[in-house]
């Protein structure tokens, strides 16, 4: 399947290489592709900068948003949330309508320091503010539960744990339950509509407080019933 | 050890009635006990009158909050979120000081019908709440990430899970702790200062709609690591 991934964080790095070893074509994209290859240093949070993981994943294009948003079928958004609509807005309504849009991410607002609040929630989610902007989008919610290296293999924790799905339209939702069993989820819970993507949001702030309590976020939540 | 529940609800009378089991002297808390035993019709939830309940509970002694309060070393705040203020201000400052308060609630508002909202969230919590009200009540949050059933029986699910203590007093927690295990919780990953209860209370949400496509309240979150 042709995947693009918007975004070039460690969270798209590491689903567009997931997706490329599992044999799709994939691009990821971004603001300016010059600008991106051009970084040397490690980012805010330590990483290291993108060419450096590029130069491992010879096999994904970097491309502009546009273009990634153009040239495939199912987008990820995994932009961080408070430059999500911005992303889109790049990407083009042109260029994402009719598309399943995959949202990961999170609507964290920095702004007072860590630990980050949510800039929309309870009555409202980052994913309910993307399909209202671009109503022709299959929008998704998953995987925004976990730690990037845990979406796109859950295995490596040695026990069976949950993901979670929300999105009005169910044709996508099959499309993306079919992705998440190929990185390996084998507990997949279908929440409903997309207005349900305001629980997992919401889930964030006990996420990051177990993180703290565990000082690792090599951890998932495991509906048991 | 003696131990009062304010709430006649069904969190209150299910933690009670396992208190008792476990050999402690209880007493549960209501606004007017000739009230709560005039009732003869079920609940808004169609839950039988306290009075069916405590016909089966004999032991557990229901009276006033401020007279539970008095009586106990140990207090469980099982009244619902919206009228937690108000019941512990019927208990009585001088009732409460000193004691340790396993607070289970939830903040859940609804106003706007199903599901609820939160109304405190994320820069503050129901938990802080009380302890800003009562800074000499050692307040610890616990066990409001799970239905009734499974606070005081969490071995009914077959498998191990997950339940969190937010707290500021090391000792205080320590006290829960030791209930929480009598209760059978096998693993309880301590959260650290009770700022941390924002993080479960804000669970809610999504608990309520894991509960709507499961059907069941039957289920708990275990942390998978």
């Amino acid at each position: 399947m042709n995947i693009s991934v918007l975004g070039t964080g460690m969270v798209g790095r590491t689903i567009a290489g997931r997706l490329h070893e599992l044999g799709h074509t994939v691009a990821i994209g971004t603001r300016d592709p010059q600008a991106t290859l051009a970084r040397v240093d490690p980012d805010q949070m330590g990483n290291p900068p993108f060419t450096t993981w590029h130069a491992a994943h010879p096999g994904v294009e970097l491309t502009t948003f546009a273009d990634a948003a153009a040239r495939a079928s199912l987008l990820v958004n995994a932009s961080s949330g408070g430059a999500t609509l911005d992303v889109l807005d790049l990407a083009g309504a042109d260029n994402l309508r009719g598309k399943v849009l995959l949202d990961v991410a999170n609507p964290l607002d920095f702004s007072a320091g860590f630990p980050p609040t949510l800039s929309v929630k309870d009555t409202d989610s980052l994913a309910e503010q993307v399909q209202r902007a671009y109503p022709e989008v299959k929008v998704v919610k998953s995987l925004n539960t976990l730690t990037a290296s845990l979406m796109v293999d859950p295995g490596s924790l040695g026990e069976s744990s949950t993901v979670f799905v929300s999105g009005d339209d169910a044709g996508a939702k099959a499309e993306v339950v079919e992705l998440l069993k190929s990185f390996g989820h084998d507990d997949v819970i279908d929440l409903g509509p997309l207005e349900t993507a305001r629980g997992t949001e919401m889930l964030l702030p006990l996420w990051l407080r177990v993180m703290g309590a565990l000082g690792t976020g090599q951890f998932n939540f495991k509906v048991v019933r």
